[in-house]
C-alpha cells in the first residue's frame, strides 16, 4: 500500500471526542494508511460461536483508528477524503445481536456466521453451499470530530459522519466531510467486506482491513452532512442476474421498511428453503432497501432488492 | 405488439372500485395490450405551460385502463403479470404541482417541463443543453381491485398494488399481485419513460404508452403485498459515470429523505448552475433514494444518488 504514513490499529479510540490527541499529523494532499480493527474489536476469531456474542462488551464495539490531524483544516472547511485501496484480512463475521437490528423483535437469538474469503476478493464469499456473496470492501465508519464537548458514542452517525455504513464508501469514492474542529481529526474503522443498503440485521461482513486514503482540505466548502461521489458503477458485481424484490406499503417509512424485509425473509425461506435467521443475515450483507416512492400520500413504498446472483 | 386482445385507453376508470364492470375477460396465460393515457389524462400537450397545471382537475388524474377479468383468479391467489414490452408515445411531461411532492413546502410555484423523446428510447431525453436522461419505460400504476366497498382514490398505493411508482416494473419484470376479488380485476395506467427511486418531485417523465403484459393465475400464492423479479440489471443505462450522493442523517426517515434531496438540489444548483426547481425535477426523473443504514440507533442514513451520466 503506497502511502506517506501508517496509523496502526492500536492507535485508536472508542467514541468520538474532540479532546482526543491526534496520533498523526498530515499535510493536505498526503496519503495515509489506516489499519482498522473490525467492529468487534477482535472479539471474534476462527473458533467463535454464537454464544460469544453475549460476552462481547458493548463499550468496546466499533473501535476507531486515529484521529488524524490534517494541517490547515478549520471549521467551515470540507475534508475531502479519497478512498484509494483496501487490504482486507480475509476473515469476517456477521451476527444477529439480540436487541440490535431492524427486526430485533423477531430475531431474539444470537447468531454468528464466520467467513473466510480471498483477500484479493476475486471470489464471492461462501455463505453455504447454495449462497455466495460477491465482495466490495468499504469503510463503515468514517468521520471527523464534532464541535461538542465530551465523548459521543460511536454507534449513531451524525452530521460529521461516523458510523454511516454506506456501502459505496469504497475504493475510488471521494467523500466530503464537514470540518468542525481545527485539524479535522479524522478517524476510520468498522471496515466491511460486503453489505447491502440498510445493513438490516445490524451487521455486515465485518472484517479487519487496511485502507489507504488521501486527505485534502477544501477551504470554506463544508457540506451540511457528508456527501460523496463514486467514479463509476456501484452494483455491477451484484446485478447480472437481476433481483427479487419485496415491498412494504404504508404511511410510515420505518414500518414499510420492516415489512419489505420481513416479506423478503419469508420469500427466501419459502423459495430457497433457508432458515429465517440465515435469510435475515443474507439480506443484511447483500440486499438493498430503496424508497420507491415517497410522494403518493398517504402511502409510501419501500422495496427490498435481493440480488439473485447469490444463488447462481 | 403481439397480443391476444387490446384494451383501449377509453376503456378505463378513475379510482379503484371492485364493482366496476370488466372491459375484457382473459384466460390465464394470455397476453393483453393495455393502451394507457398519461397521469394527466391528456391534459398536457405540446403547447402546455406551467399555468395549465392549475387548471388540471385532480379528480381526473391518473386514469386507469381496464379492469381485466382473469378467468380462474380467486381470493388468495397471486396474479402473475409479466411485463413484455412498451410502445411509448414520444411525448412526456414533468411537473412541480403546488402542494404535491416531497419538498412541497419549498417549491410552491407550478413548473412544467415538456419532453420529446425517440419512441425507440435509443437516445436519452433532453432536459436542457446540459442534461440528458437515459430512458427506461415502466408502469407507474398497476394493481387489482381491493375487497372493500366503494371507490378508492388512485393516488395512494395499497396492499393490492396501484400507484406504486416502482421504476423497475419495466420490460421483462414479473410482478405478483394478491388477488382479493374473483377475476382479480387488473388495471394499468400512469406509464413513465423514466423515474428515480422516490419520484421526489411527485412526477416522473409522465408519458402515454401501450404496454403488453401476460397474465397468469397462481393458485393460493397471494403475497402480503406485491413482489416482483427483474430478469437482469436495473441501472446500467444510468450508472456508467458513477453517482453524486448526498445524505440525510437523523432519527426520522422522512426528514432524512427530505434533507438528502434538499442537499442534492443545493449541490446541483451550486456545481451545475441549475435553477433549484430544475434540479428538483431532474432529481425526480433520475435520482434514487436509498436507505443506507437503518440500524445504528438513533440515527438513520438516507442517501440520494444522482447519476453523473446525465451531464456527460
Amino acid at each position: 500500500m503506497k502511502c506517506a504514513h501508517t496509523i496502526h490499529d492500536h492507535q485508536g479510540h472508542l467514541g468520538w471526542d474532540r479532546s482526543i490527541e491526534p496520533v498523526l499529523v498530515a499535510r493536505s494532499g498526503e496519503t495515509i494508511a489506516f489499519s482498522c480493527l473490525d467492529a468487534g474489536n477482535g472479539h471474534y476469531g476462527q473458533e467463535s460461536v454464537a454464544a460469544d456474542i453475549l460476552t462481547a462488551e458493548p463499550g468496546k464495539a466499533n473501535p476507531l483508528t486515529g484521529p488524524l490531524y490534517v494541517e490547515g483544516a478549520a471549521p467551515g472547511d470540507a475534508l475531502k477524503v479519497t478512498i484509494n485501496e483496501f487490504a482486507p484480512s480475509g476473515f469476517g463475521w456477521t451476527a444477529i445481536i439480540p436487541g440490535f437490528g431492524l427486526l430485533a423483535d423477531q430475531f431474539a437469538e444470537p447468531r454468528l456466521k464466520l467467513w473466510d474469503y480471498e483477500t484479493d476478493i476475486s471470489e464471492p464469499a461462501v455463505f453455504n453451499p447454495m449462497a455466495r456473496i460477491p465482495l466490495r470492501p468499504f469503510i463503515g465508519t468514517i468521520g471527523v470530530a464534532m464541535d461538542a464537548p465530551g465523548n459521543h458514542t460511536v454507534i449513531p452517525p451524525r452530521r460529521v459522519g461516523g458510523n454511516m455504513d454506506i456501502r459505496d464508501i469504497a475504493a475510488g469514492t471521494t467523500l466530503f466531510l464537514p470540518v468542525e474542529i481545527e485539524g479535522a481529526l479524522l478517524s476510520i474503522g468498522d471496515t466491511h467486506a460486503a453489505q447491502g443498503d440498510g445493513e438490516v440485521c445490524g451487521t455486515a461482513i465485518e472484517s479487519a482491513m487496511d485502507v489507504s486514503v488521501t486527505v485534502e482540505v477544501m477551504k470554506g466548502a463544508a457540506p451540511k452532512t457528508p456527501h460523496f461521489a463514486t467514479p463509476g458503477p456501484i452494483s455491477r458485481h451484484l446485478d447480472a442476474a437481476g433481483y427479487e424484490v419485496t415491498t412494504g406499503i404504508g404511511p410510515d417509512l420505518m414500518q414499510a421498511a420492516r415489512a419489505a424485509v420481513s416479506n423478503m425473509i419469508e420469500l427466501l425461506a419459502k423459495t430457497r428453503n433457508l432458515d429465517p435467521a440465515d435469510a435475515y443475515m443474507l439480506c443484511s450483507v447483500c440486499g438493498d432497501l430503496k424508497i420507491s416512492e415517497i410522494v403518493d400520500a398517504p402511502n409510501w413504498v419501500v422495496s427490498f432488492y435481493f440480488p439473485r446472483i447469490v444463488f447462481e
